[in-house]
C-alpha cells in the first residue's frame, strides 16, 4: 500500500483496539447490527492471550465447547466473524485519540495508519506484552544504546551482562558466548535458575570452565558502563559492561490508553454493565481490561460484554433509532448477512 | 423410587429450576467451584427453549461454534456439565417454596420432590410453555369435564367442537373423525387455517363431505353445553356441544415464580448484575427470566449471568470464605475435578 494512502485518514463507524477473543466476537456482532469495523492490534497475529499463551494448551470453560485450544477457540472466532471482513491492522499500537469537532475520534497507530472513528471499543486485553524492565530504576537513558530488552547480534570483544534467571536469559548467554564476547556475566537476583534440564546443564558447564561468570545479587545502581551489585551478605561489587541486557520476560503494559484520561479502578477500565461505556463518550471496553462490580476476568464474560457492548455501538452509529433484537435461528436479515440459506 | 422417599427433603446447596442452556452451563460453574446441584424442570427434557423450539434449527451466535442446532448445543453442554452429576428432576414445576428459620429454602414440586437448599436460582427462561386459552372468557368452571386443552379419546356418539386453526386442531379433528363422533364443529376466528398442504386437502375433503362442520367467529359465551359465536356479519350462532377443545398451541408462562414476591419489572425478575442476585435474599435469577439495564434475551448473556451467579451462590455457601478465580487452562484442581490430566 502507498504511503500517501496510508496517512489518509480512514473513516469507519467503529475502531476495536485488540484482537483478542472478545474483539474477535464484537465483529461478529457488529455484523449482525450491520456495522463494518476495523481492528489494530499489537501482536502481529490475531488472538490475544488465548494464542500468546496457551495456542496449544486446552481450555474446558467455553460454553457448549467442551474442550478447545487457544488456537482452535480463535480459528473458530475467526470463522464465525468471516462473514463481516472486519480489516486486521496488526503489529502496531494506537498511540494518540483526539476527540474531534463533529464528536468522532481521530486514532493514530504506531504503524502511521489514521482513522476517523464514530466509537471506539478498547479490547485490549491485560495490555500489550512488553518486556520486563528493572522496576526500582530508571534506565532510560541508557535504553537502545548501552541497555537491551532483547540480545544484540553485536556480541564480539564486548564485556556483556546479562540480567534474568530463566529459559531467555541462558540461551541468550550460551548464543553469545559462540561469538566471543570479551566477557559474559549473568546477574540473577537468586541462585536457583528457572530453566530446562539439558540448558542448565550447558550453562553449568560454560560456568565451571569459566566462559560464563554467574553472579547471584540485587542490582542498586546502573551507569552508562558500571552496575554495582549487593550479594547475599551485603558485599557490593561492581561490574563494568559495555551492553547490560534485560531479560527477565514479559509483562503486560497497557500502554497509551492508560493516560486517555478514562475512569480506572486499580489499572482497569471503568465501565457501566448496561451496554460497558467508559466514563467518555462513544468509548466502549470489554474483556480483561474492563471492571464493574463483581467482574471476573473470563472469555465467557467477554463475549457476552462484546454482544451488549455491540449494541451501545449501534445506539451511537445509529442515534435515535431503536435497535431491536433478531434471533439467528430465525431472522431472515441476519441469514442474508451470515451468507446462509433456508 | 418408594413413595417414602420421595417426600423426604433433599438437602442441597443449589437448586436450580429451568434446565435449558444458562441452567446447564451454570451446573458446569458450580461444579468447578465445589458445589453440586439439583435442576428441576416442567419439560420431559433437558435443554429448555432450545430443544422445545429448535432443536433441528440451527443457531449462528453461540461464541466459538460457528453453528449448532438446538440440540447439538444441548448435547455439547450436557457433555461439558457431566462430570459434576447434577441431578435432573425432569416434568415438574416448582409449585411453592418455603424460608426456613436457619435461612434455607423449602422447596416441593408438582412431583412430589422436596428440596432443602442453601441457595436458589430461577433459570425458567420465558416459562412453562402452557396451552393458549380463551384470554377473553374464565372457563375453569367447565375445565377438565367439558372443556379441554387436548384432545380426548372418548369421542364415539358425542358432539365435538374444537376452536383453533392450525396444524395441530386440523390433526386433532379429522383423528376424531374416525372415532364416530355425533358431530364434529372447528371453530376458527378467520376463514384462512395455517396447517400443511396435504392436511389442508384432507380437512377441506372432510368438510365438503359433510363430515366436518367449519364455523367462521367470534366465541361470545361458553356455558356447560352451549357456546354463542358471532359471525363476521355480526350474526349470532349457537353451538352445542359434549367437549370443547381449545387448540391454539402453546404459550409461556412463568408460573408459580411470578408469585414468589420478587421484584420484577414486565413479568421478568430485576436482579444485580454483580452476581444476579434477585431482592430475594440467597435466590439468583439467569437467563431469559431475568431483567437489568440492558439486557438482551441472547444466550451468551445466559452463560455470563450463570457464572457470576456461580460466584455469588458460593460465596453464600461458603461464608466469608474469599472465592479466588482459577483458570481451566492452567489449574491442577479444576483438572481433577474435571477428570483430565496433564
Amino acid at each position: 500500500m502507498p504511503i500517501a494512502l496510508k496517512n489518509t485518514p480512514v473513516e469507519t463507524d467503529c475502531l476495536v483496539i485488540g484482537a483478542g477473543p472478545a474483539a474477535l466476537f464484537l465483529i461478529f456482532e457488529l455484523g449482525l447490527l450491520e456495522i463494518s469495523c476495523h481492528v489494530v492490534d499489537v501482536l502481529p497475529f490475531a488472538g490475544g492471550q488465548c494464542m500468546a499463551l496457551y495456542a496449544d494448551k486446552p481450555i474446558y470453560d467455553i460454553p457448549g465447547t467442551v474442550k478447545s485450544t487457544g488456537r482452535e477457540l480463535v480459528t473458530a472466532l475467526l470463522a464465525q466473524a468471516s462473514p463481516f471482513n472486519a480489516q486486521l491492522h496488526l503489529g502496531q499500537q494506537i498511540t494518540s485519540i483526539e476527540r474531534q469537532a463533529d464528536g468522532r475520534w481521530l486514532a493514530v497507530t504506531s504503524g502511521n495508519h489514521i482513522f476517523l472513528c464514530k466509537t471506539l471499543v478498547i479490547a485490549a486485553g491485560v495490555g500489550a506484552f512488553m518486556p520486563r524492565k528493572l522496576s526500582h530504576l530508571d534506565l532510560s537513558p541508557f535504553e537502545g544504546t548501552q541497555v537491551f530488552y532483547q540480545p544484540t547480534d553485536k556480541v564480539r570483544h564486548k564485556h556483556i551482562v546479562i540480567h534474568g534467571g530463566g529459559e531467555e536469559a541462558l540461551q541468550a548467554a550460551l548464543t553469545a558466548l559462540a561469538q566471543q564476547p570479551a566477557s559474559l556475566t549473568l546477574v540473577h537476583r537468586r541462585d536457583k535458575l528457572d530453566a530446562s534440564e539439558d540448558m542448565l546443564q550447558a550453562f553449568n558447564h560454560a560456568v565451571q570452565a569459566g566462559h560464563i561468570h554467574f553472579k547471584v545479587g540485587h542490582v542498586q545502581q546502573v551507569s552508562s558502563s558500571h552496575m554495582s551489585l549487593l550479594d547475599a551478605s551485603e558485599h557490593a561489587q561492581d561490574l563494568v559492561f559495555d551492553e547490560l541486557w534485560i531479560l527477565q520476560g514479559l509483562t503486560p503494559q497497557l500502554g497509551p490508553v492508560a493516560n486517555w484520561g478514562l475512569a480506572m479502578q486499580k489499572k482497569q477500565i471503568m465501565v457501566s454493565t448496561e451496554n460497558f461505556a467508559t466514563s467518555e463518550e462513544s468509548i466502549f471496553a470489554i474483556g480483561d481490561v474492563n471492571t464493574y462490580p463483581g467482574k471476573r476476568k473470563l472469555i465467557v464474560s467477554g463475549f457476552h460484554e462484546a454482544t451488549l457492548a455491540a449494541y451501545g455501538v449501534a445506539e451511537r452509529v445509529y442515534p435515535g433509532q431503536k435497535i431491536a433484537l433478531e434471533y439467528t435461528t430465525a431472522s431472515p436479515r441476519l441469514h442474508k448477512l451470515l451468507g446462509v440459506s433456508h
